[in-house]
This record gives C-alpha cells, sequence and structure tokens, in this order.
C-alpha cells in the first residue's frame, strides 16, 4: 500500500536469492548464472506450471545435484530470476544516465534503450507478468523499485530547473508511476509485439512527457 | 503486431462468446449474468488453474447442466470474462464523456471514474492479467481496443483544437498506448495496492498530459 512512499525501496539493497546459496566463487557465479539464463528461456517459452527443474538443468547443462546447490525449489530460481530480470532492466538503461540525469533527454534515452532491450529479451514480460501469481512480493517490488527510480531521478531534474517540481509525495509518486506505466506499456506494444524503430517510439513518448498534450 | 495500427480494433463488435450459445430471452440473460458474476469472484480470488466449473456453479445457485447451457468449458467462460470486464471499464469511464469528449479535462474524468471502478472490483487487473496466459487473443484485444479508443478521444481532442495534434499513425498510436499504460499502472499502484483519493491522483496525472513536465 503506502509501501512505495514510506520504505524508500529503491535503497533497500536486492538480496541474492537464499544467501546461505549464494556463490563464493567466480566459477560459482557463472554456473548460477547458466542456471538463471536457462530458467529465463525455459520460464519464458513455457510459463511456470509447464516447466520443470530438469527442463532448467538439461538446457543449462548443469547435474541435478548442482541445481540444488544454488537453489532449493523451482519457486526459488523464478523468484531469483524476477530479481535478476529487474536487475537487468535497470543495467541495460543505466547508460541512458551516464553524462547526465534529471534531463528530458536522459528519460527518453532510457526510454529508447528500454524499447531496445525489450526488442533483445522478449521473455521479460512473460517472466515478470507472471510473477505477478507465482511472486506477487518479487512482482510488486520490481515496480516499486522501477518506480522509486524514476521518481528520483524526476526530483532531480526538478532540483535541476529542467523540470516543474512535484508538490508532495502523492504528486511524486503519480508522476512515477504514470512514467512507468507509458514506458511498461510502450515496451509490450513496440517492443514485444511490434516492429518500429524504438527510437522514434521514444522521441513521441519524450515529447508528450516534456510539453504534454494542451494546445 | 500492427493489428492495432490497421485493424481498427475499435470498430470490431465484441463477439458474445459462442454465438450459438447465447441467451435469447431476458431470463436466459439474467443466467448467464449471474454466472460470469460468480465467475469473475472465483477466478479473481484463485486463479484460473484453482478454480473449477462447480465453483462457479455453486456460487452462482445454478445447476451444472445450465452452465453447459451457456459455455462449453472453464477456458469459454473465462474468455467471456475478459470480454465482459472490458466491456464493464468502458461502461464505467463512458459518464465522463456524457457532456464534452476530445477534452483534457474529460480525459482526468475518465481516469478518475477507472480509478473509483477499480478499487470497487479489483479483480480486473488479477482477471485480465492472466488472459495473458489463459487467453492470450482477449488480452491483446482488450488493450488494442482501449487504447484504439483513446486514440480517437485524442483526435478528436486534436480536430477541435483542445490538443495539439499527432503527425502520423505511430504518433497516435503511442499517444494513445502511454496514456492507456499510465492509467493502467495508477490503477494498479492507486486503485488496487493503494487507498489515495482517486480524485486526487486523477488531477496530478491530467496535468502531467496537459502541460508535460518541462519547466
Amino acid at each position: 500500500m503506502a509501501g512505495a512512499q514510506t520504505d524508500e525501496p529503491s535503497r533497500r539493497p536486492i538480496p541474492l536469492t537464499n544467501s546461505t546459496k549464494s556463490p563464493r566463487t567466480e566459477r560459482g557465479e557463472r554456473t548460477r548464472r547458466k542456471i538463471l539464463d536457462a530458467a529465463r528461456a525455459e520460464f519464458g517459452s513455457r510459463g511456470f506450471a509447464d516447466t520443470g527443474i530438469t527442463e532448467i538443468t538439461r538446457r543449462a547443462k548443469v547435474a541435478l545435484g548442482t541445481f540444488y546447490t544454488y537453489f532449493d525449489s523451482k519457486e526459488e530460481v523464478f523468484r531469483a530470476l524476477v530479481r535478476d530480470m529487474s536487475e537487468q532492466v535497470k543495467v541495460a538503461v543505466a547508460p541512458a544516465f551516464a553524462e547526465e540525469r534529471g534531463t528530458l533527454a536522459s528519460e527518453g534515452k532510457a526510454l529508447a534503450a528500454f524499447l531496445a532491450f525489450v526488442r533483445e529479451h522478449q521473455q521479460v514480460y512473460r517472466i515478470i507478468d507472471e510473477a505477478e501469481f507465482v511472486d506477487p512480493e518479487g512482482f510488486r517490488t520490481h515496480y516499486e523499485t522501477t518506480a522509486a527510480r524514476i521518481g528520483e531521478r524526476l526530483e532531480e531534474g526538478s532540483a535541476a530547473g529542467q523540470m516543474t517540481g512535484a508538490a508532495d509525495a502523492l504528486e511524486r509518486d503519480v508522476r512515477a508511476w504514470a512514467v512507468m506505466g507509458m514506458n511498461v506499456f510502450l515496451g509490450l506494444r513496440f517492443g514485444v509485439w511490434g516492429k518500429e524503430d524504438p527510437q522514434a517510439v521514444a522521441d513521441i513518448a519524450n515529447r508528450l512527457i516534456s510539453d504534454g498534450l494542451k494546445r
């Protein structure tokens, strides 16, 4: 409920799955990565219910025992995957803010980067959307974290005099969730379903949040 | 893919489930309504996989044979329910356009009405979101239809001189999907999860799409 307003979720560290099972070596990290990539391909194409652990280990080319070195169950690897995809989205748009943050231009760059990422990783929608049912807490955390990040950037834009300021916490939250919702649906329509040029789509959306629709 | 641009989905009639099974009498229509309402409550609380036809008929207080008079399967009643919820959302926001269409103020009223509807019918999210997996075509049709409707209103707003015009079909689509995505996520955050005043949320969002964020 009020979580997004009071918890500052973007500052909460994203925990690695079950911490007692976190890999301690680089080789362990690579194996965990292989399992997560295989899980992404399997859950992303068949969905949670129709994917078994053996399909994941077969694709990852690891033994079943190795899987259990890193994850306790199918549910746990799914939850880890949701956090992983959330993190990958963040990393994919980060270069948009390398030169400047808190500008409308960098928001446009971030959207173009997100659309390009979605085009290359279409499973991201299926996995995060299925999390609503399989891992509701991870689903909510993903959006609260993303919205908090957007909200901080808009605050920076306001502090820098580029954007109008939010009068209060409600306005801050509404703006952040509005911008996020816009990006998520543009990703579905133009990244997953459509083949339009990401930059052209991002430019139009950026004009909308910059100037509004009022003549 | 290009469906939303070329098919004009909003003008496609929404078919009633299996037309050979459409009720022909008022009493039949009432029974079908009872089954759909029961299906909404059951699918909305347990989800598709964990709901059986007998749970729906028990809640609706109709015999199993009666169910099959109207629907062939659990999948079919779910698909009918997705179309029904899509229609109910449309009906819930329609009064916002009773006095005027194609104005930014009426878009704000529509969002406030949508948020109030979601507050009262929280299952709408779970059902439409689960349609992505159970009834992907219905899921897509719901959003294409809704976006087409928003796109038409923005065109009217532009024709009436209230809003800036879209340069081409891509701009028309991007704007419509952006506004829809914003509304959907504000509904999730402030209608389903939050308890904030729908009118206050809608006012802020309306300023955003009217004036933009640029100082």
